[in-house]
């Protein structure tokens, strides 16, 4: 009877001890060329070799309550393993290389072991385990949420304008005219006619995104169709606004539905609805080495996510699906191609792209964050004296893996006039990763103790 | 007033004919070369170009009552189109190409116009329409449904069994003995060990089909992967039968549960059980060609599919899923490589491979028949004299393209014992598709006829 009170006793506990165990998924995306596999990888080696002289600002460390972080299996099977290895591998070679990017969703799960700071918890359990899944996904996925919130009609007034801008509009002008020629002729296209404009107009995305930097490009999977590439779901566009109220708009209008339906939703329900925390990683300085129109539509790309996502007057995504996202982060990655002293200047421009939207989130205490880091840091800062005084640099290798030293700019603290880049330019080109002895040593970074503390502190108290 | 019960009358009058319209959703899959593209591609074009002379047993055609057939925008927009044009232009090139097989599911709607035999119909509508949806999908999907009713211990022990034997072993044999090699040992696998030995895995079960013909291959997506490729879920493999209480055979088991949840579930959610009619190709002279283990497999798994479909004694798709499939044909395919006096052994061979459950569905009036075809017919027939009496033969031309007569041999009516293979060879060696001179020329087959009949006679009386 005894022996059946303290079994009893014994269960009670390790009931209580796992109710404590917590769970949280986080999605990661960017927009393209931020470096997302790189942040990944980072993030994950930060976690499992956790160590209080490389993130200081991470409490949980500093104050010697991580007991160890450790792989486990994926929870969900049908999706790609992060593939960490593979990474790490690839920065431990005599010419070490950035982590290829993905081209889908992958997901790794660590469990990270703590002492409980204080309170109930840490009378009730002596340790506790946090899952933490992090999903990476294509930031193109993410730009298809604001046609949930758009009909055929509107959201191809929206792209006919955008493409019909400079500096777009220099690659576009060519596919705008036969779309143009082809709504004034009277005769029906044919559903294969219908399916090489579309094929072509994704191409279009595709050279804007690869020559131009372009990042608010829409449908996404236009330019990642996986298992889709050649169904008529794809096979929209968006028409000159003269057009809107052609037999052909509706033919159109009826895949942008499904698309919506079939596409979109479910990936907002099987996924996005499931995240804890969001993060959005930006390659800020790469549309300003781009130009004026680059960084526009960045601000765009970022003010769209906002808005879908529940800080904009609509809380669109709210309503729809409910998810549960109580964090969101803009990081501007690639802080190791400026100089520390240019940060701040990063870190205020990085706000301002997020405009009036995220200056109101920001005053009402939304949980939208800002952030500027780099995830695997490839340059060292250093000093130089051309004679005139000193001048802050970096100092790292070409993507050819020569050494460079850079002074790279000064970084504009608000979106420049484009007057500006006809009196200035910036010098944010690549740099080769550094090379790693082993998979275990130190990765080098910026501020990623920072973002572990907004991404975990609060779970780890 | 008065017009507006005219307007009325006309309203319900419309009401009343479209209700009479009809849709019918027909699965066609194949097993391995069975010639599913070819045989789509004259189902199409046979119904496109519906002539008495071409199709003398197909009753609505006979009778003067099909007004005409027409292609329409197919219904799930997320679906591959069936490239019909394409797969006709091949036949129309100065060397005629066979179409290229598929490698997912695709999709064409057809719009048949008729006149009612009799009856209600006749009388309520002077013609109707009847909506045609044509699905094909690998038979590598259907031949997943059996793991619908095994645990992963059972499939496990009969993939294993299988391996095990001649001719598979042959192959089998060093990725057998790597498994047993590595369950012998203590240590356990990791993640990416499991992965590479299911990738293996994967790659066996491709040489076995392609070099030995084998047709029961499982998991069906280890042979066409798409967007699993690499993913946990496909990371699942036999075990030897004194293995399967380990560590190792739990892992193993969670992910053959998720397979099945995850994979063949929501295949036959989404399109197996939107069914009105399945038709299965089977390559049954090619099995006759390679052996007996060949001839074997192939009624394994044609009684498979039997059994899974609701013609076995547990009719789980039945209780799973409420298909509402109502008519099954297995089809040998490529008739035209015998001579027309064997096609009825060809017929009874194939009759035989559905064996006992065949011969009791049968029995009971069941709605499972069997048919001998050519869609594409490839050759003429014809007699020589070698001096010892008139022997039938095929004329057509060889792959190369170079004009062959071929006495092809003797169908068995039944499965030969393995004994026959050393007595006895055959030469149903492929043949080069017959050259079309304009997509809308007669496209010569055999029975094509018969076929239509047996699809949609019933739907169009």
């Amino acid at each position: 009877m005894k022996s059946q009170l303290s079994r009893l006793g014994r269960q009670l506990e390790q009931l209580a001890y796992r109710s404590l165990d917590q769970h949280l998924r986080v999605g990661i995306t960017g927009l393209s060329g931020a470096g997302k596999t790189a942040f990944v990888t980072s993030l994950v080696h930060q976690l499992l070799h956790a160590d209080a002289g490389q993130l200081p600002m991470w409490e949980v460390v500093q104050q010697g309550r991580l007991l160890g972080a450790a792989r486990q299996p994926q929870p969900d099977l049908a999706l790609l393993p992060f593939d960490y290895d593979a990474a790490i591998g690839g920065l431990c070679q005599s010419e070490p290389q950035w982590p290829p990017s993905t081209r889908g969703i992958s997901e790794i799960r660590l469990a990270l072991r703590y002492v409980p700071a204080k309170g109930l918890k840490r009378q009730l359990a002596d340790h506790l385990t946090l899952y933490l899944d992090l999903v990476d996904y294509p930031g193109e996925w993410l730009l298809d949420l604001p046609l949930l919130g758009m009909d055929f009609a509107s959201w191809s007034q929206q792209q006919w304008q955008i493409l019909a801008e400079a500096p777009w509009a220099e690659r576009a002008q060519p596919w705008l005219d036969q779309i143009v020629a082809h709504t004034s002729e009277a005769r029906a296209l044919d559903d294969s006619s219908l399916g090489v404009l579309a094929t072509e107009y994704g191409e279009l995305l595709k050279t804007l995104r690869r020559e131009l930097s372009a990042t608010y490009l829409q449908p996404g999977r236009a330019l990642l169709p996986g298992e889709l590439a050649g169904t008529p779901i794809l096979a929209f566009f968006p028409l000159p606004p003269e057009a809107l109220a052609s037999p052909l708009a509706q033919r159109l209008a009826s895949r942008y539905q499904a698309y919506v339906q079939q596409v979109v939703k479910p990936f907002y329900r099987q996924h996005f609805a499931r995240f804890d925390r969001q993060i959005v990683l930006l390659d800020a300085l790469g549309a300003l080495d781009q130009g004026h129109a680059q960084c526009l539509q960045m601000a765009q790309s970022v003010q769209a996510i906002m808005q879908s996502f529940q800080y904009g007057p609509g809380s669109l995504l709210r309503r729809l699906i409910n998810p549960r996202i109580d964090k969101l982060l803009f990081v501007a990655s690639k802080a190791d191609h400026i100089t520390v002293d240019q940060h701040t200047n990063l870190l205020a421009l990085t706000d301002s792209l997020t405009g009036e939207i995220g200056r109101r989130a920001r005053f009402m205490g939304g949980r939208v964050e800002t952030m500027v880091l780099s995830a695997i840091r490839a340059s060292q800062q250093g000093q130089v004296d051309p004679g005139s005084g000193v001048v802050p640099v970096i100092r790292g290798r070409d993507s050819a893996g020569t050494p460079v030293t850079r002074f790279p700019g000064e970084v504009p603290r608000t979106l420049p006039q484009p007057e500006f880049w006809q009196r200035q330019g910036f010098a944010f080109g690549a740099l080769a990763p550094p090379a790693l002895p082993d998979p275990h040593a130190p990765l080098p970074h910026m501020r990623m103790d920072h973002l572990l503390e907004w991404l975990l502190g609060d779970k780890m108290r």
